[in-house]
């Protein structure tokens, strides 16, 4: 029933695949823990074909965190959020002291909610050419670190995906990660939930026009996807609200009444309809996105970014992080 | 039943309340008129105190657009409506040779569906300065006109309305015309209605945050309002969405049965509430935007700017604005 | 000799009087302390009609903090400089904590040495409105500031000064403190001197077209500058080229000589004349500035920045405004 | 003796060596024409190693248009320079109706006379993504066209011409088109002069630190360059006063003296050090450029992304171009 309902993280895709079973998902491992109050940590793994069936995601491993408290921009919370966010990112790589880490922040800098991962780009430590030019300044425990937010303003008539490919071609990063702004199928998921995924961006995920993936198999090197729910398709909206109408005069009526055979009789296709008339054709895709989102993703990329020099690095602190930045 | 859908436009608010009354809106005059194919042009007067009431927008003049063409980007249409747009300004404004025209971009910079302000300002037909500092090279056809963007970047900790009061009071413009992005009832209002109305912005009403008006009242000069819808909010959506499916359901449901009891007692706090279940809180307002909202506010602000450029001069053409804004 | 020479620091407007007499320069005291290392403060004081005359700077309070060390972007002595820039603002304002305090960015955010007023409004640590709407949030130390960037993208065809003048008027600050980016007559000032003066800033000067001062007889309350050399006018290079080519030859040769005499004869018009010849008119002014600028104008920006932050609030420290700036 | 003046611009190499030299350059062949008032165009062929050991450019064509007029920002001149930017970049290069075209806008955004590659960018007739998604909409006269800026925010840690280099072997263009800020002799000649060369560019050259060349060699595929002088080294500025000096000196001294023994020991090292006196060092590069900019900034790069607009393409006016890039 809930097939039209568009999402990016693997978390909410199980959640979607095991609302219509009564059995665990076959093929789909999940593994949730509380490590602190108000963070939430859920690793989904696709282990099979199977698994990849089911739940509509690649094989491979999907880490969300649930991080509620960002919202209230407490700097202790915040400090713990990126120290996870490192850890599972730790994870999911393997990098030693020679790694060449490339950092992809993708989106489109002009459209405010696509715009998280060049915010991103421009918070990285990024170190790549203080090794090759002023070596001796390089602090034993950074890792060579470049960056690039293909999105930006700039660049026209070429796929995002031509450019990264181009790039790690000369570069040969042992590592791509690229960061992308995601739909989820709930708004609280907005600007609260973070996903790592070491299945790199498939074609057509994330909430921009993205025509060719950013995987292993494309860029011939292991890509991880750090991804961020900033918007929820309008249709969601539309349908989440007429299924809640539906389940409320379900629990009201009696089976075999008239009523209860109209309900049964609504179908996926049709209620898919309803919503449509309400959304305008020719406008493209409509999200749902929050009024004051430019400062949300503000801070989102400020943590985003952190989690990430935590974790490419070798045990810089924050405090080390932010004098380098400086 | 329709109280909590919020739309910043007159024609819409009066539309809604027609829904609800089989008679004519009292103290609210409506005249609608198709001057070219694709261009519709609705006037609606608030006349008296009870039309205020009806329709919940004060006394005056609503002059609505729709030119739901301008997404095929065609150029000779743009012109018309350009044309039409100045056409239904000079219906509304006052003025002559010695007029000072003050042209406020309302909006955030950083928001994109909330930048429409400013970016009709950037492409203004500016001459206030021409007339102090260069006066021979002034077009007689020319009039002053000045204008300010007081949401963008760099203006904090000082309401909108004071920035834009304290201009005024030092300008001393015979006219203020304020430009401002809308919510509206309906998706397919994005993009391609523009509104225009002598009773200035009043607080509260646009998608940012105003807590001050921009009216005759507020800054002594005559206030006149050129807006557009860039959202429309995503309660509005849910709404929609069920309302869709109640009117469906009753369509088919026998009088007096057990099923038509329950939709007759749905009331309008149930509906909100149901919708409210789908959508977070603590991200403030959620907004419904096409994803390529960025292209579209491009076009529309170029086009609000001209229909502004050929209403506030006096016989200024198309090319002559080219030649001047080169 | 040196009168063509453009410079809006007082420090170096007293050096060039000075140079010129043997005596110390009437109607002028000047006091110099260095109170640490690579920190050197000079205090100009303007006494009379006759010191404004002999330095061309109006009566008032110039101190001007040369801080060298500020280019090698060491954190530690960064904390310094900011401490003793907030200790000398303090010197020249009188504040309590009722007091309103409106910062102006001056400058035009598209031309990178004159933006430092706009990136140093960027990074304050705003809070009337904090005061406004959510009282209870207020830190005791606290004061209500509020600031602008009269010349960020958006305002045209008015006045920087009345923009500021009508603000000025609906906030009634009891303070105005002015950010301006200024020329020196040494490259090596360019971004390592900080002047603060109590006369606010006056017609003509800084690097942009300003025609209207912001001082206490324009704005009706006290206006202190704070102004940082980020160009140095071509002319002056080529004028301080030469006279170094004059005194080497005026070094070597024999006075009464033929040689002597054609030195002797060089008058002012003269040499401003062949300085001229090198420099292309029609161009406008031409300003030298590093072709690094914007990573220096950044820096000294934040430091600015900070540097107010400490002075108008009361008793805050470096870690409480990051942690309130977060 | 000028051999410490730095120049871009093969035309004022030349001169150079020209003042030197009472013989034609060796190596070097001069075209001068004025095809109309205010038009002055100039084609530099280098023709052998000896002319590169003399004017310290590589073997190849350089082209120089000289439009003063520009300055006066009349369309009908502007429009003329275009066709005549059209007509030159033709001669160098071949290109088909089945060419792939890449353009490449050098250059750091953030530093407003390093912007005008990225500039330009902007207001290319990009085609390359409409042959590949919407053939059917392809006018027969557009050629492929696809361009990037690889000098915005956004890219770090990775050098500019590993950025193209891995673009251009993705795109496999057949024509790479750079587009740089230069450094100029003369400060008359900022803004108002253009050159195209079919050597590409070469390392060092420009105002930003390029490391790496764009040239066929390092390419791959043609290269050819398009640049305008924004700056002018302040050294230059320096030594320029003072030759001036020193000729006016030499022209009222009488041969033997003592003053003319004095000239004659004036050597190359010593002058420099003079001038190098008056300008700090630890700033990196200074550089001379107008106060105003911004402003030139935008026209110059609007006349050269129309000039090659016309030139890559194949028979399209400047209404034409208009039209598609609206």
């Amino acid at each position: 029933m809930f097939k039209s309902i568009r999402t990016d993280l693997a978390m909410e895709a199980r959640e979607l695949a095991q609302e219509q079973s009564k059995y665990d998902i076959p093929g789909v491992r999940v593994d949730e823990v509380e490590p602190e109050e108000d963070i939430k940590i859920t690793r989904v793994e696709v282990l099979s074909k199977k698994g990849e069936e089911s739940i509509g995601k690649p094989i491979g491993n999907y880490i969300t965190l649930e991080v509620p408290g960002i919202r209230d921009r407490d700097p202790e919370y915040e400090e713990h959020v990126k120290q996870h966010l490192a850890n599972e990112i730790r994870r999911l790589v393997r990098l030693n002291d020679n790694s060449v880490i490339l950092i992809v922040g993708l989106g489109n800098w002009n459209v405010t909610p696509d715009a998280v991962g060049p915010k991103v780009v421009d918070r990285l430590l990024v170190t790549r050419h203080i090794f090759e030019y002023v070596p001796d300044q390089v602090d034993d425990r950074m890792r060579r670190v470049c960056a690039v937010a293909p999105g930006v303003l700039g660049i026209t008539g070429i796929e995002t995906g031509e450019i990264v490919k181009g790039i790690v071609d000369k570069v040969k990063p042992d590592l791509v990660i690229a960061i992308d702004a995601l739909a989820s199928r709930k708004t609280e998921r907005i600007g609260t939930t973070i996903q790592v995924a070491d299945t790199g961006i498939n074609p057509g995920s994330g909430i921009g026009n993205k025509r060719m993936g950013l995987t292993k198999e494309t860029l011939g090197v292991p890509a991880l996807a750090v991804g961020i729910p900033t918007v929820v398709y309008a249709h969601t909206i539309g349908r989440d609200a007429i299924e809640m109408l539906i389940n409320e005069f379900a629990g009201q009526t009696t089976p075999q009444s008239e009523f209860y055979n109209m309900l049964q009789s609504l179908d996926e296709n049709h209620l898919n309809q309803i919503v449509g008339e309400v959304l305008a054709e020719g406008l493209g895709d409509l999200v749902v996105t929050p009024k004051e989102v430019d400062i949300l993703i503000d801070d989102v990329a400020g943590i985003i970014a952190d989690g990430i020099n935590l974790a490419v690095h070798n045990g810089l602190s924050m405090e080390d992080v932010n004098r380098y930045l400086h």
